[in-house]
């Protein structure tokens, strides 16, 4: 595990994951080499070469070193109506318009996942990151039933939903032509659904 | 365009075909190599080689031969409830057990179409899947709608919506461990809200 020498050198390791992010994006993961992130990379090439096997170590790395900055800077907390704060998370998740990095990077992302077809190390990555995200979308879902604001729905159920469909709309919009603003329109509005109305138990 | 020969020998594309959908289940896309389709191939295996570039031009013609038998074997209108027929397609597309050969086949699907976050070719191709799909999807809405078994919505979008689910349930499935299960009962549950109630204007 190359974690080892980058824990002594924290600084080190957020550089080696900066130059793959920058890689990434301009390569994409099919065209990615060792060499493609040792060019972002300002220090000692043979340190990458020395501490990682293949793309796929650096690249597991990364999406792990992305997954506990997620969870270490969202705060557990931070919305008055679930309502509004999930159609907040949908202006992350199913922007109107990408900006190039935020495209490349999507794409890359869905190349990545797409490798959990036939790698379990990725598919472990993405269960436990799936896992996160729906945890996520329960715990407000969850608050929500209990604060009055949404439906008596069960926020385990909706959370698996929700992540699904978020999934679809961000695999679909790099992968094929799609209209946004409509299927982002009719995700705002199955989310207005779960809101809570007078005629609710 | 390898498909003049095959025009003639209409037989002999089928095989190219078979072949492809048996290399394709049994390799994945990364791993697929055109000898790897050759090896499944009954007749002579030059003919291949002499008539695709790669294995990304049979790939792009095995989705677009899939693609065509669809459109010509699922009839135009076959069910008398809009709704009841739209979960019977979700048996297909989100099974609670997919066989080996089915999940396989998936894997591959998802492989291939992360290649179109990269690759115009592949995704002009499932730009125009989709949009067979969407239109299916939106006719039997609109049906529904018109004979009174769906609440008034919008047929175009509520078909991109549903495309998005489904889209996300497959893909999910096989990147990642997820409860099949609890998805396919909020889809269902999804659906059911479309049937028309009393209420409905």
């Amino acid at each position: 595990m190359p974690g080892d020498l980058f824990d002594e050198a924290e600084g080190t390791r957020a550089e080696v994951m900066e130059a793959t992010y920058s890689a990434l994006r301009k390569h994409g993961y099919a065209d990615l080499t060792i060499q493609g992130i040792a060019d972002e990379f300002p220090k000692s090439k043979s340190l990458l070469y020395h501490h990682y096997e293949g793309k796929d170590e650096i690249l597991l790395e990364f999406l792990d070193y992305l997954l506990t900055r997620y969870r270490e800077t969202v705060p557990e907390r931070d919305f008055d109506d679930a309502i509004d704060h999930l159609q907040g998370v949908v202006g992350y998740v199913v922007p109107l318009n990408m900006e190039e990095g935020q495209e490349d990077f999507t794409r890359a992302v869905i190349e990545l996942r797409a490798q959990a077809a036939n790698d379990e190390r990725y598919h472990d990555h993405f269960t436990r990151s799936d896992q996160v995200f729906r945890e996520r979308l329960r715990e407000v879902l969850q608050q929500g039933v209990e604060d009055g604001a949404v439906r008596p729905v069960d926020p385990d159920a909706v959370a698996d939903f929700v992540l699904t469909v978020f999934d679809g709309a961000m695999h679909r919009r790099v992968t094929a032509e799609v209209d946004v603003t409509r299927i982002r329109g009719e995700i705002q509005g199955y989310l207005e659904g779960l809101r809570r109305s007078g005629n609710d138990g």
